[in-house]
């Protein structure tokens, strides 16, 4: 209870089947009101995660790292253009989430958006995988992924999610614009309903037998990709403009 | 003994300290022949290692797969220009060598050179983490990294070495020719002989806090500007012919 009143950030709420009493009720409508994930579990499993067995009927997992709401994070990544955000749909590995918040960190993107359920919170786990960059990197975590590229897509972004079944390769389209990066479960891909909110879908080639990449590895090369196209059309812009001041001052 | 003698790939032996007799002499210079890596430890690393306790005092740990002679793999990489090795030198963590043998299948690469030592080898771990694309990628494990890397210079390939201290980006460097691929371990990056031994080093831009990427997630990054480079290559090459042949068809 002191955990919630103090708003220390909970990854998943854990109380036990059929219990009730010693302020359960107050307890879990603070849970609700701040958006917390409550899960129901029979006893034994509160007894093996909690290893002391003084749990009291509840328990809660708490954040590596506080998440911050969406509105801000969209709001920070406007600020400079293009802006670029990463949105996993259901990443559950920690070693893959950590990976990608290292590469989001080394893009300089402005963060991460993950969904409450069926995803791997902000962890201890995935704090090591990130090799410190967790600390710089700003994580949103939204009730509803499509709701989330909605809001993204009336900001201005331009939703481009991976799939192995798209038609167009990544490096043949546009990504020097305001940019979301839509990245999907290790084993199912972007789900359906998020694959049809994407502006756009582009694929990697697969040259080999199996047909993916790991997940953190697939969204690292299209993050670089991004930084490749626009470092590359801010060469040609500066090349452009100094060709056109060279001509404009060539003595006559 | 049965082991060595059937040529069962074998990533090291323990051998009980201080122990002698029961044909040991025999099956250490059969390992020695083979090229086996032997490493002494106490009997209780024995027991604590063989579950059951039955050891006799050696045991070894088999690898998840064949390796592959260095000699065949550069013949092998040879027959498709351009080729494309990558030498890991001293990745430790199985789910990097997993995600980086599922980026070799993925570009179509010849295959990985690993070193004997201080390196993860191919184990179960590794197997999982690949994705099934250990089955479809050879690896040769060699006892010295400098030496193959020096074999592989005058067999033509071109020695691309990733590491933060390098001068020039990964996407200014031309990698349609001949490659081998260095990434180096975890935490150390590339040793300083091998580093040495490169004919050119590479860095990603990092524009965060944090100043690396995780290696698989660096050499998956590396595979692809290689994959993309060529396809760029071609495309330009197919469109000069077209307009070669344009030109040169053009009705008089």
């Amino acid at each position: 209870m002191e955990a919630l009143r103090g708003d220390r950030p909970i990854n998943k709420l854990l109380v036990q089947e059929n219990s009730s009493g010693g302020g359960l009720g107050e307890l879990l409508a603070r849970a609700r009101e701040n958006g917390v994930v409550i899960q129901q579990v029979p006893k034994p499993k509160l007894d093996e995660v909690a290893t002391n067995r003084s749990h009291q009927g509840v328990l809660a997992y708490v954040a590596a790292k506080a998440y911050v709401e969406l509105e801000d994070l969209i709001a920070r990544a406007k600020t400079s253009y293009p802006g670029l955000l990463v949105v996993l749909d259901g990443v559950e590995d920690p070693h893959n989430l950590g990976s990608i918040l290292r590469s989001v960190d080394g893009v300089g993107a402005a963060g991460v958006i993950i969904p409450k359920r069926r995803a791997v919170p902000l962890t201890g786990t995935v704090s090591k995988a990130s090799a410190g960059a967790l600390e710089h990197v700003d994580v949103a975590r939204v009730p509803n992924i499509v709701q989330a590229l909605q809001k993204l897509k009336k900001e201005g972004f331009w939703i481009v999610g991976a799939t192995g079944g798209a038609k167009q390769l990544y490096t043949d389209v546009d990504m020097t614009g305001n940019i979301v990066l839509v990245v999907g479960n290790e084993g199912a891909g972007l789900a359906r309903l998020t694959e049809q909110t994407c502006d756009l879908l582009v694929k990697l080639p697969m040259h080999g037998q199996v047909n993916s990449l790991n997940a953190g590895v697939a969204a690292g090369i299209l993050l670089y990709e991004v930084t490749r196209q626009r470092a590359t059309r801010a060469t040609a812009a500066a090349t452009a403009t100094a060709t056109a001041t060279a001509t404009m001052s060539r003595p006559e």
